[in-house]
């Protein structure tokens, strides 16, 4: 049973070096169109990859599917693990004078769709690695979505059971099998994407950077073309268009494949958009009112900068339009508090997300009303059914452990010589999968090139351990699971 | 039941004042003994507070106790508002040129053994004030413990339960009668001061010093008669007396009095006090290490300042001997981290408190073994009991509610325009009722005089939110409350 797990882990990961390496012709090609030299180091990474890949799974080839689930969370752990090294090939050959801790950073923060970067001068970077990243974010994105709809719920991680129900449901009603899910959310995933690409044309970007821009937005990534991110254009029209994709990105994909399949049968409710769309509402008009009444900002540019940075930062996709780590200590702390909220569950974004802050509000009050009339103890609600205790526990059990996590990383990364606010806000980004953090070294205004190679390793592991939901790595790591 | 209520609150609160009236003839002694004008000034706020509560009391004379407990809740967070108020009446009017929200501050501060201060100078104030300083701690620690034992519990807040059980226990075996519980806990409170200030004295200190750091150790207050703190008389006795006597104040009260009481019968394993004995040792290894490895401190002085500072801060006690914001942001952050620990329960110390940590700790690895095998879920042990679903969720309601109320109040902190550093560490350190925060501005070598007086009342509510373990406060905002 043990061989048969671990070779059928070895033939997924093959499966999956294989399609990595188709995935780096595309940049090759570009580079070709563009008559870039960088061409040559997509091609040779494409072949190795493409080599490696193909021999570990014809070499484990197997059409057994392993019983039992404990493979499952070893699976899902090596093929980060995997896709993340071999991914990182084409920037560590490419000509960009950066170590190659930090170019698995950069890899790594691609894979995981967080945006935090190690370049500058990213206006004159060849195109194919521009592409490259890009790519990173949009596959990665497809991959945690993969997750989050078929293995957490299966290994019951962090409450995500609650979406196995919901989807099964679905698959009742709407899609009559698995394979249909799939198929209405990759057609979802790719039509959003189109529909992103041209409208960032139509607002006035170049199809390169509208291409690049939409691999990024719709998975909630936050990597740019510019080194000014989306403040480069200085223009409205393509902060709406990415504001819309943005929430887009951060709202469940099977929601939206919901509504675009059968409109008349989907209901427009959901508690966990709802959730998310009133918690940025709150935020967008906090800092508003700061940047008013304390910064004399007028309304006009409060509501601009205020919606763009907040929604960019609660979706977890991290561009910006301004330095707000200059607008003073409570927009700093209004910034870092949203790092821990995060967008919705079965979507790209990152941070503790939605529903998982509805259900812990929920037991909370629950445990007051409870406290005040000891016989009144009533389930917790969620969209429309009781909410087990199991299920309330993996909820509990996940915050918990995301704060550990949070403060047991921030003191390593101080270790390594950071002041407290890089510290707690870089780790809390990257657990919550955002990209910039806070303050004048690793802001919005700048990027994580200037921090030791130590804490460069710490925030990507931060960074995979958030994409895990923390839970997936630790039971490994528990004595009971090598029983 | 209402009018019965409201009467019954007013009489305690009345025969309360007489009590604080009383006490005020302390520090009046004491300047005449000095001859120190001050006197006048206790005299008059005696009289006024003995007056006041001698007319609530006999105006509101009641024999009846309400049924039912919801008046526990208005009963408790009365006292300490109530009282609060007439404990600052000497700070109030003594010539010590600080305003009125600095004199409520420091009040608060006292009464709810948090230490902080905002006052300079400390060793040529009026012995009198000094001596005032010092008695709102002891007797606000007396008012914590009694709290602890019997509200909290039988108000269910906090998973507090959990020791009206093991005190019902004692009192079965050891105290036949609550009264005797109360006995026993007052003599060993008693008790130990006197040894404190037997073991000061001999270690060097002047009598009068003696008994206010007496006064202030044993209830892990924090205030001291030196702006130096602890750290002015630079001796190892006097650290090596301070650190054995706030552990014991960070002890459960009930715990010691059965060792005194029945040192045969009496076990010493109590999973608490093992558990805060652990981690102040994983915490003062941490620091030694650092210091020694890092800042080429020689083992003798890193174990000594190490040892003492992170008692002190982990007792929530907050006198210092060093500046430990000026170690390193790892320091920095260490300290921070353990605002949020705290001592044991049943104890003066504040914060989260040690029992609930094991709790939710013991509730995520049973989680994280039930997601592993979903069929092996088994109880939370505590104390050699099970845990019941009750009371978990008390625990996990308050330490949402503890998060929750940091984050909120830290925000309306820096939005006072207090940096970030300064503005979460005073929040932290406030409702876990340390002492010093960190950083420059409020440290260890600083006071809280140059913060915005809206910071001050905002610091002040934390610490009396922190005191009522914020579900007795919240639970009065509810709505299900006033029904």
């Amino acid at each position: 049973m043990l061989r048969a797990s671990i070779q059928f882990i070895l033939y997924v990961n093959g499966l999956l070096l294989c399609l990595l390496g188709m995935l780096m012709i595309l940049p090759a090609l570009v580079d070709f169109a563009y008559d870039h030299p960088d061409a040559f180091v997509f091609v040779v990474s494409a072949l190795a990859t493409f080599t490696i890949g193909a021999l570990l799974a014809i070499a484990s080839k197997t059409s057994k599917v392993p019983p039992g689930r404990t493979y499952l969370y070893f699976l899902t752990v090596s093929l980060w693990l995997i896709v993340s090294i071999f991914a990182s090939i084409p920037l560590a050959l490419s000509p960009l004078e950066i170590g190659l801790v930090d170019v698995y950073f950069e890899t790594v923060s691609g894979l995981t769709t967080t945006g935090s970067t190690v370049l500058t001068g990213l206006d004159h970077l060849p195109p194919g690695l521009l592409l490259w990243r890009s790519l990173l974010q949009w596959v990665g994105g497809i991959g945690i979505v993969a997750m989050a709809m078929v293995v957490l719920p299966a290994l019951r991680i962090g409450g995500m059971q609650l979406f196995r129900t919901e989807s099964s449901d679905i698959s009742g009603k709407i899609f009559p099998r698995a394979r249909q899910i799939a198929a209405a959310m990759a057609i979802v995933y790719g039509g959003l994407t189109v529909t992103c690409i041209i409208a960032l044309a139509l607002s006035g970007m170049s199809t390169f950077d509208a291409v690049n821009h939409a691999f990024t937005m719709i998975s909630t990534g936050g990597f740019s073309t510019h080194d000014a991110s989306i403040g480069y254009y200085d223009s409205v029209a393509i902060e709406t268009v990415t504001i819309v994709f943005m929430v887009l990105g951060s709202v469940p994909l099977v929601f939206l494949a919901r509504i675009v399949i059968e409109p008349r049968a989907a209901s427009f409710k959901n508690e966990q958009v709802r959730g998310l769309l009133l918690t940025l509402a709150a935020a967008i008009l906090l800092l508003m009112a700061w940047n008013i009444l304390f910064r004399d900002v007028s309304v006009a540019e409060a509501l601009r900068q205020s919606a763009f940075n907040v929604i960019s930062i609660m979706t977890s996709t991290g561009y910006a339009t301004a330095d707000y780590s200059a607008w003073g200590s409570f927009a700093v702390g209004t910034f870092f508090f949203l790092f821990f909220i995060g967008g919705c569950a079965g979507s790209t974004a990152g941070g503790v997300k939605i529903f998982r802050w509805q259900i812990m509000l929920r037991t909370v009050l629950n445990q007051l009303r409870a406290t005040l009339s000891p016989s009144r103890v009533v389930n917790v609600q969620y969209g429309g059914r009781s909410v087990d205790p199991d299920m309330q526990h993996s909820v509990v059990t996940f915050f918990f452990l995301y704060l550990l996590t949070f403060g047991t990383l921030s003191l390593a990364v101080m270790a390594t010589g950071l002041d407290f606010l890089t510290a707690v806000s870089a780790v809390a980004q990257a657990v919550g999968n955002v990209g910039p953090g806070l303050g004048p070294v690793i802001g919005p205004a700048s990027t994580y090139a200037a921090i030791p190679d130590s804490a460069k390793l710490l925030l990507a592991l931060a960074m995979l351990l958030g994409r895990l939901e923390l839970v997936t790595l630790y039971v490994i790591l528990m004595r009971d699971f090598w029983h």
